[in-house]
């Protein structure tokens, strides 16, 4: 209770809850109220600051529509602020005091990295030499949306293997997912409630946020967003990863997605963002074609990057726009430069539309798919364990049950294979117990039985 | 006055001047005020909506205040909204109506363009080669801020070149400088006023406007941004381009930089954010370092680019931020990848701590001295004719005492050399009269004399 030193100010124009709302988000955002740090009760929290018992319910209840704390049944309101940080501790020393020496993990089972083996660095070499050689006139300032040989391309492919359909001047070509999330929250109108997958991709979450943006989290069931709690949040913008939805794995059904568009139809604000994520990798049957090939060009707007299927470090992603929001990306963002440098466009291009990117996506998924094989042949070794999520993609979910999450990825991280529990992508919403985040993609695959084997140990008691 | 059937409601909460503001902002965005146009009288709308006169000054007052409107004295209010667009039309197509042909220019006068003959290919393809073939972790997801050996690069090169004062982990790299106001607006409060130069760049207008901030247009004096007009504004974020102010030209001088730097030390909220643009290209005297120098680190963000120092299709820009912006950077931007590619800020490393920037710098800066002395000695002899902002950059202005700039950009045009004239790039305040902006880095030295003889007949009546 001693965080909570607020004085409402019955002078202060705006009502007593938001006060108490802005407040709350502030010690968050200051870090003096922690992840997981248990809130004063709502009863104990009306007597201390002398208001009745509905202001309090109403700014708890809108901190966590918006995921800034979680309701654990009787027990209370937790803090939920934890960002999704690399697993492998990449991130940057920000003081002057020198960074705590980090060990590098033995086995990488962070959903983060890649394969680097598998990159056609011959075939891109080649394509990128051509490139800079030949075109003194790509060091000139190109398009806001991309150069138009790079969105042709872009959208010849998305047509072919994901039915989408889209011309080339609705493709924004910019540097990484997150970037252009930030610009859809340019282009979307600003009074769009925008309904997240919980769990789901946190870092949609912190965008979103840092523009002050409306959120409410919706739980999933096993086809993934709920339509019903959907309608019941008020949201207007829905955000999806209908191949495999990240991090629960699950694939969504036609007959969700139909639900969804169904939904969006309804009103002319209504949104559907499908970010197809992971449906480069598909193992067990034919791939289902994108949700936007369900649409009559209205609703969805399509997102998918280069990071998973070539390379994080490729920062490249792109944004397929219903026709009718051009005119005010347009008049929004229509008098930037392109985010992606011109030789990197060109030399994609030229990957993409001369096959090398298909070629590049067969290879990989062969590879990953050997290394999943291999990983789940181990790891079903561990009494009780259950293996969900993986028939696509390059993560999949591990469940023991009876064991505790915080157990769980404190013992692997002792081990040196530190794992992220599955309570990292949880919001709001009841979160999944004793489940952890396994990726797959950055192990070698002659060192799988070993890192399964190390897990494994880890988790014998 | 048939676009104003707005029906001021007194239902609505917000105050009718808020009304009145708004609902211009929607009627300039949607594009049925046009750019040029001008508004009815104060008198005529407070009788056409009954409202007092009060409530239309208020709501003209802001929308001056924040660039939607300009005020011509004895004349009346004219919508201000148009963007910078390239002048050579390289604008990409947005409908699927087949776009208009566009005649490529004469010669390119733009602002935009840089000489792609002085890039060194040659050293740039051998240190990509280097850092593709030996970097097979460089595909791995690199650090938020950018890449570690970059920053260190970028630092020793800022320090050394431009006396600014910082380590390499208070740089934040992004692809390019638009990409990074927009990190800047999530790192400075929300609440913040932001000051900009007028005339000056109209991208920080756009970019502001877009994410809901709040504006004000700050007039210039020979010295760049007057600092009696910014203590008026109520600003707290100056935005100053002090090398070479854009568009008009001048230096600022060190006496206006120390009282800028002592009004932001008078509160706490107050930075100024100095985009050192064409710093690189100084032709009369020794540079000025960086006004980021004269600070204690404090209240400086300091932004440059390589956009125009290599091309600007090389989307790699910087920011120093000061140390104590780095937790609430950390804090909401510190999940996401940098959105510039590992390889590029590898080559870009090596390219600047091995010298070879440094060396590309002086001759580009040579080569664009000798364009420059050339155009001048041609534009010159233009009667009255005169020229100013040509101690640095890549452009300058040329007045023509006596014509209307509407004539000029006319006759230039039909001539197949286009150039912008000076209100393009003003918003709220005076603008200057007859005076058009001329880069000249896009063109060859070699046909400058043509390029000056064509603009010189286009101009003769």
């Amino acid at each position: 209770m001693e965080n909570f030193t607020l004085k409402l100010q019955s002078e202060d124009k705006r009502p007593l809850y938001e006060q108490l709302y802005r407040h709350i988000i502030g010690e968050i955002e200051a870090g003096r109220l922690k992840n997981g740090e248990r809130l004063p009760s709502k009863r104990a929290l009306c007597a201390h600051l002398s208001v009745s018992q509905s202001t309090v319910e109403t700014a708890y209840g809108m901190l966590t529509a918006e995921g800034y704390l979680r309701a654990k049944p009787k027990s209370g309101y937790y803090v939920s602020a934890d960002l999704y940080r690399p697993v492998t501790g990449q991130s940057a020393p920000r003081t002057e005091r020198p960074a705590p020496v980090k060990t590098a993990p033995r086995y990488d089972f962070s959903t983060g990295a890649v394969d680097t083996g598998v990159f056609p660095y011959a075939s891109w070499a080649r394509l990128s030499r051509e490139v800079v050689s030949g075109n003194p006139q790509l060091l000139q300032r190109g398009e806001a949306q991309g150069d138009p040989a790079f969105r042709q391309a872009l959208a010849e492919f998305l047509r072919e293997y994901r039915g989408v359909r889209c011309e080339a001047d609705q493709i924004v070509v910019g540097a990484g997912l997150e970037y252009l999330l930030n610009v859809l929250v340019q282009v979307l109108p600003e009074e769009s409630v925008y309904g997240l997958e919980d769990p789901g991709y946190q870092a949609a979450w912190q965008v979103l946020r840092n523009h002050g943006r409306q959120i409410r989290m919706i739980p999933l069931d096993d086809s993934g967003l709920r339509e019903d709690k959907l309608r019941e949040s008020g949201a207007t913008v829905a955000f999806v990863t209908p191949s495999h939805q990240f991090p629960m794995g699950s694939t969504m059904p036609v007959g969700r997605r139909a639900a969804l568009l169904a939904w969006a139809r309804e009103a002319d604000d209504r949104f559907i963002v499908e970010d197809d994520y992971d449906s480069e990798f598909c193992y067990l049957s034919r791939p289902i074609p994108a949700m936007q090939s369900l649409d009559d060009g209205e609703k969805v707007i399509y997102v998918g990057t280069f990071s998973r299927s070539i390379a994080p470090s490729i920062r490249v992603a792109y944004l397929v726009l219903p026709r009718r929001l051009l005119p005010v990306y347009e008049q929004r963002l229509g008098f930037a430069a392109s985010t992606v440098s011109r030789f990197e466009q060109q030399t994609l291009a030229a990957f993409v539309s001369r096959g090398f990117y298909a070629r590049h996506l067969r290879r990989a998924a062969n590879l990953y798919r050997k290394k999943q094989q291999l990983l789940l042949e181990e790891l079903e070794k561990i009494p009780g364990a259950k293996v969900s999520g993986a028939q696509a993609g390059l993560h999949f979910l591990l469940t023991l049950p009876g064991r505790e999450e915080g157990w769980l990825t404190e013992r692997a991280a002792k081990a040196g294979v530190p794992v992220r529990g599955l309570s990292a992508y949880c919001r709001a919403c009841p979160c999944p117990e004793s489940t952890l985040v396994l990726g797959f993609a950055g192990l070698k695959l002659e060192e799988i039985p070993e890192a399964a084997k190390a897990l494994r140990e880890a988790f014998e008691a």
